[in-house]
């Protein structure tokens, strides 16, 4: 937890696991540990749905009634019901609180789901005082089993009190399952009309995916935006960091990031303005570096590869860069630290299908291929970060970054439920 | 190897291996080991190019003029230098020969490549008497090394005087890689119009994939065969046996199929006649014995599963099943005999993408998930081949045949360049 009382300790470590040579922090964006962005308030309590009796229940509040807000759910066919509910129940640009529960992601679990997911929404407007189209639900754990909501209404009444500026870690606790390490983020963003907080926290499986690899981010701030600008900017960032990772290419049901801006530092973000630009450069570090966070966090995971296609659209420049990231020979290449670059144009032909292409290859500087054709290059060294390009003609660019394919991936998904 | 001369010994492990509850021989499909159908010889020799001194240069010939042919490649937008070649440079109708190399797979080496496979192609032609676009050349091996072709020509020209009927096995020898055991079938096929001969000879790299999971394979019959209809019968087969594997996912720049008819048995097979129909059983089953052979000889592969999609076309079902098919999480949960039916809900979400699914979901006989909802079972124990079916609403099948996850294919794929 970066916003914790402890900076030599667990935070240092956290942040010692985030730095990564691929994202720099913009020169207006400080961390700065401490509280929630004002008029936000936060707290995660144990309900007994973890058996390991881990805090399982984290409730997030704005005070703000004009809190503006922006969603984005999985794409999966098959969608958890807190998701359902969500995007049928919630007002999602004026969502004003968040209620998570860990230990069970209340998926396929049909009507009795759905009916659990709106007890949940419930007990949460009336713990925090608002109406029911506010508050925003979301779940994460085991699947296809009915959620004991029993307890997660104890849980929500235990947690009402104990709301407050500084519970940022406690929510960060609540909300993971599998996780290593808390991934949270806590900045001061200076833009040309003020300074705003920003602060965010995230869940992800990484390569340890029981069930399901669901990723959560809940994201607070006390700038003030309108609901469009507020859907562009998460919707802009989601693309360039979340839809950028691959831990094992699967998609969860259950997936959900939240932004809510409570406005309260009086400091507005006009459209198409040097202030939006700098918030979004800001927005864009911080979930780039919570998905960089989640790749990293994989059971197992030695090293990290990022890979950066070029081509002549960015459909096939990422389409490219997933089929890359997504492959198993090359993540148990990137694993072993093998340069085994025919394995990279061998996903990049998979993925094209039926249409030639000849591509120029390079591992870190080196180039390994060139219009197709094996490039002779000596040793390589491969360190924790991997950098693999990809040129199929074009210029523009996408990036995908990705955990390896270890051991401990298959003996934990090996054995998950049994 | 199944036509060996040693029924005891290798062939009994061979046929053990092959044997599956999903693979029924066909009343008229009789297995005999002994010569290639009339008309065709073969031979296998070791030219140098792989390091462990086995078999590498593999000859097949047809010694009738009026021999047709049909083929199927691999789809990869990167294309070996073999596949080019044969594409645009063989008449694929007609096909009297067949060249392969392994140790190297002539891919990804640019015009040098294409230089090296018309070498190749010169050589078996003037070894075997006949025009060099009746000779279809492959490849499978290391990729991104360019061919030796002084030592491929001395093993043409020593596998030309070797060249018999009973030459199948050593063919089968040198076609492999990192197969573990020979995968190959004899048998006599039983038409109304007589008794034809239909031997094959494949390799698939299962789930080690060094540099490449490519396939080959190659079928001879003494059928007498229009262009037409080898093309349709071959088409079919192929969709239905190798177009219907997972290993790992992953497209080979390598993957080759070919159908040789040498029409000297007499027996001729008319379109849409009752002996196509039975010479179509007896391919397919054929095929798709190798096909499950590749799945089974997965190094360290415990379990292999057969997932059946029932959805309204066969395009959404066949996606689906791949989908189940290529995920890592339910190849791990297989290798573990984990009836984690949430991991087949999640694959089969991803892959319908933004349209809601309620899937019905069996693990061999026991439904474990209704309408999307999960539905209490006892423990289900798992067998060395497992069935998932998956029912999405309509009557439309697509099975897909797939590998586990094993620590072995980490450990063989971390390491294997370096």
């Amino acid at each position: 937890m970066s916003a914790g009382a402890d900076p030599g300790g667990a935070a240092a470590g956290a942040a010692a696991t985030f730095s990564s040579r691929w994202l720099e922090t913009p020169a207006h964006v400080t961390e700065r540990a401490g509280d929630l962005p004002a008029g936000f308030r936060a707290s995660g309590v144990a309900a007994g749905l973890k058996p390991s009796g881990s805090r399982d229940v984290a409730l997030l509040v704005s005070d703000s009634p004009d809190t503006v807000s922006a969603a984005r759910f999985t794409r999966s066919g098959v969608l958890a019901a807190p998701v359902i509910l969500c995007q049928k129940r919630v007002r999602l640009d004026a969502i004003r609180a968040v209620v998570v529960n860990s230990g069970n992601a209340n998926a396929a679990t049909g009507n009795r789901g759905l009916e659990d997911a709106a007890r949940m929404q419930g007990a949460a407007a009336m713990a925090a005082g608002m109406r029911e189209d506010q508050v925003a639900v979301a779940s994460t754990g085991v699947i296809g089993v009915p959620l004991d909501t029993r307890e997660v209404i104890k849980g929500i009444a235990a947690a009402r009190p104990q709301l407050r500026a500084g519970g940022a870690e406690d929510f960060s606790e609540a909300i993971r399952t599998t996780d290593k390490f808390a991934k949270d983020i806590a900045v001061d963003v200076e833009l040309p009309s003020g300074t705003v907080r920003l602060t965010a926290q995230a869940k992800g499986a990484g390569m340890i995916s029981p069930s399901f690899a669901t990723m959560l981010c809940f994201v607070q701030t006390d700038a003030a935006v309108s609901p469009e600008t507020a859907d562009l900017l998460l919707g802009v960032c989601v693309k360039r960091s979340f839809d950028r990772v691959s831990v094992d290419g699967q998609l969860s049901t259950n997936d959900t990031a939240i932004l809510m801006c409570s406005g309260t530092s009086g400091v507005a973000i006009a459209p198409e303005s040097e202030d939006e630009l700098r918030f979004g450069e800001a927005l864009d570090w911080a979930l780039r570096r919570l998905a960089l966070a989640i790749v990293r966090d994989g059971e197992g995971s030695k090293r990290i590869g990022r890979v950066l296609v070029r081509a002549g659209d960015e459909e096939l420049a990422a389409r490219v860069g997933r089929a890359v990231a997504n492959s198993p020979l090359v993540k148990a290449a990137l694993h072993g630290g093998d340069p085994n670059w025919g394995r990279i144009a061998q996903a990049v032909g998979g993925a094209v299908w039926d249409q030639p292409v000849a591509p120029d290859i390079w591992i870190e500087d080196v180039q390994v291929c060139a219009g197709g054709v094996g490039v002779p290059f000596d040793g390589l060294s491969l360190g924790d970060e991997v950098e693999y390009t990809v040129a199929l003609g074009g210029d523009v660019e996408a990036e995908v970054f990705f955990s390896d394919l270890s051991h401990e991936y298959v003996s934990i998904n090996a054995d998950y439920t049994t």
